[in-house]
């Protein structure tokens, strides 16, 4: 019998693979942070001496979910329901000047706890002090690409592609892999086109990436375009950020060419669907449906607890889905299958990983969650009717129903306990350093006196 | 000291009365069902001795939920993603012809409890044999108004005037009042005028009301103008439905003049706001805004499993209130105290109950709930900023963070554990009745053989 690190089973497999392997009563054999197989529970538990053993009855094993578009910050819930500028320059900016080391540290721990808990393994993260958010992924096991975010007003004082470029010497690739970092200029409108293309001829350079926000508001687009005579997409283009690795975030505003381009370029650029922050900021709907027909590289994200205000994939799928449902006056379209498509291996493929996660094959990560099924919101289940389980992990699950993750073979959390994490000592220092930001960023008042209506 | 039968608080109680009452560590003292009094935990620890305490830390105290809209069905995940039509043809309704009683009781156990663990302590139904769906209430101990949904079609074998009727007699009122029954005509295109006017009559005359769908496509309302010569909205009017109490879901196609008159009939008739299924089926959006404008009686409902796939009353007034933002292009239109305040009291006056639910008023029944806040997707708190924790409940809160609740006085479930139903006997009961329900309805096959394209 072959020894092993894990051995992780329960009711129905769900490996994602091209051939949509399912199987009743599955399991996979995990060591050294790699699948050696998917198969029968039964079967792996003769083949096999595991170290540890984990079965849940009525729950799915799934490939771990990969959010392609996120923020660790620190606060959430602050002064919502104001206009979009009033909200960002007399909330957000004031707050977001305050930061310091290890208020994004605290960030980094509650928002990874946060993933953890809802089945997400992989993340992309586009904000302040990666170093900090790095030191929180050691110690949490998640696998990250982290994107100090930059803007010109503030590169020579705050994040900067030089100090990026430190970062991606120290920490780029380490952690056995699950540690990436890549470029993070803000947007087209705060970042001009000399700074996007130093950053993508680095990323070239680098083995790197990019990670931006793109065509998030019908602004954004006529800016840029009196700005500089063309589109955002077309000011990537010329800046060469199409030919390298890149991630763009909401892509609200596309024409039907700038469709077609990101089609053609769907090796290197990603489009990330951000359905419930778009449905929040009433930024608008995203032309997914058509995106996926053109062939481009599409993943999903949350974009922040700040502008969602959660982390929980399973949500986004389902609302994702509904809205183009809604928008496109079809009730057919972007089914569930699709959905959950894109949490896993669209966002794998979107971040570059499509060879390392996304599915549950020997030989990838054993990025691993089991989603349990046995809750009121859940049942019934009907194990032999092909359609069901998927249906319900899109439309009645939870980011709460989540009882197992596992990342790179690491048990990061077993029946709702966190193992990498102490997460009492989590809530403490977190509230301690919220209070402490809000404190800094509003001296004695609160932001807003005018609140908004209760009626 | 005064005896009581319950003390439970927590770190933040939202009363949700008219003068929007916050107490930071707040309680409430319930005897005899009844709420003797809101106020802080300190006090009213030292007025009362209580035979049970319960205190949850960085938890919120706030008035159970009502859901004022939904249908408690068996089945939920099966085959979705079809044209609407196919859909209802080829699977709802081929299933809900094959419901017994014993379905109904299982399904009825299943919706409560997950509505228990939602926090949702009153709700309306409208579906079949509603004397089983009474069965499971007087036992989880819920409060509802149940609604026989019957049709034209339908009327002389299944759900009916004449046994709605007979169910008012026997259970109208009952059980401390937490049981109430309605008329339940389906919807303006399946229910004749006729019997529309009868089941008004009679529920004037029976001091019961009506519970309907209507204006929920815009087939129905072309449907009803070539059959009636008038709108949907018109023909309640004629029928004097409107003038009775009466419960109007969906209500998506309205005209101005439909909004100004169920403005004029607000004592009597209020609407029903049910965002996730409207999105799901791609039934459209309901100009909800312009309803509170106008100065209807508004609530909110999930509408169902079958249409939702949930009964999540939080995300409900999420979601609800970010697609009216988007919709309406406004990030400010229906901030998160609106959304709370239709989930409580909006939904309470909907279903004519205001003057006993909806907030925490001495005097009123002791329908509580507590909420948990110390979660990774909930966390930091500011306890001392007046607007973040309705924005914490309303913008990250899921019904899985509800851990005590309470329906007339009486504790259905603490710290996660149902008190008045055994969980895992209901799960295995669901499971068989629901493994029979679809064998009869779908005999030797699977109704679709036609799957929807998984990308």
């Amino acid at each position: 019998m072959e020894t092993c690190d894990l051995l992780l089973g329960g009711s129905y497999l769900l490996a994602m693979d091209d051939g949509d392997t399912r199987i009743r009563n599955g399991a996979v054999a995990v060591r050294g942070g790699r699948i050696l197989e998917a198969g029968s529970f039964e079967r792996l538990k003769k083949a096999y001496a595991p170290a540890e053993t984990i079965w849940h009855e009525d729950s799915v094993i799934m490939p771990g979910l990969v959010d392609a578009h996120t923020h660790e910050t620190l606060t959430r819930g602050l002064h919502e329901d104001l206009p979009l500028m009033r909200w960002l320059e007399e909330v957000c900016y004031p707050i977001e000047g305050q930061y310091c080391p290890e208020d994004l540290y605290a960030a980094a721990l509650m928002t990874q706890a946060e993933l953890i808990r809802g089945g997400v393994t992989t993340f992309i993260d586009i904000f302040r002090f990666a170093g900090e958010a790095i030191r929180a992924v050691r110690q949490t096991g998640l696998r990250g690409i982290f994107t100090p975010q930059f803007f010109d007003a503030t590169e020579d004082t705050l994040e900067s592609i030089d100090r990026t470029v430190e970062l991606i010497k120290t920490y780029h690739g380490t952690e056995d892999g699950r540690v990436s970092v890549w470029f993070g200029p803000h947007a087209p409108y705060s970042v001009s086109p000399e700074r996007y293309r130093r950053a993508a001829e680095l990323a070239g350079k680098l083995g790197a990436g990019i990670h931006t926000h793109l065509c998030e508001t019908e602004d954004e687009v006529r800016t840029v375009r009196q700005r500089y005579g063309m589109d955002p997409v077309a000011m990537m283009q010329e800046a060469g950020v199409l030919d390298v690795p890149c991630v763009l975030a909401h892509c609200i505003y596309l024409t039907d060419s700038n469709i077609r381009l990101l089609a053609e370029k769907r090796d290197t650029a990603a489009l990330v669907y951000n359905p419930i922050s778009n449905l929040k900021l009433a930024d608008g709907i995203a032309r997914v449906p058509e995106w996926l027909k053109a062939g481009c590289t599409v993943g999903l994200g949350t974009d922040s607890n700040l502008s969602n205000n959660g982390l929980d994939m399973f949500n986004e799928m389902r609302i994702g889905g509904y809205m183009q449902k809604t928008f496109n006056h079809d009730a057919t379209i972007m089914p569930c299958g699709q959905m959950l498509r894109l949490a896993t291996r669209g966002s794998a493929a979107a971040l570059k990983m499509e060879d390392k996660i996304g599915s549950l094959e020997a030989g990838k990560c054993a990025d691993v969650i089991a989603v349990s099924l046995k809750k009121p919101h859940l049942w019934p289940i009907y194990y032999e009717n092909p359609s069901n389980i998927v249906e319900q992990l899109v439309y009645s699950a939870r980011a709460s129903d989540v009882i197992t993750t596992v990342c790179n073979g690491r048990v990061l959390m077993d029946n709702g306990v966190l193992r990498t994490i102490d997460e009492e000592e989590v809530f403490a220092f977190v509230q301690e350093r919220a209070a402490s930001l809000y404190a800094r960023s509003f001296p004695g008042r609160f932001p807003c006196t005018e609140k908004p209506p209760a009626d």
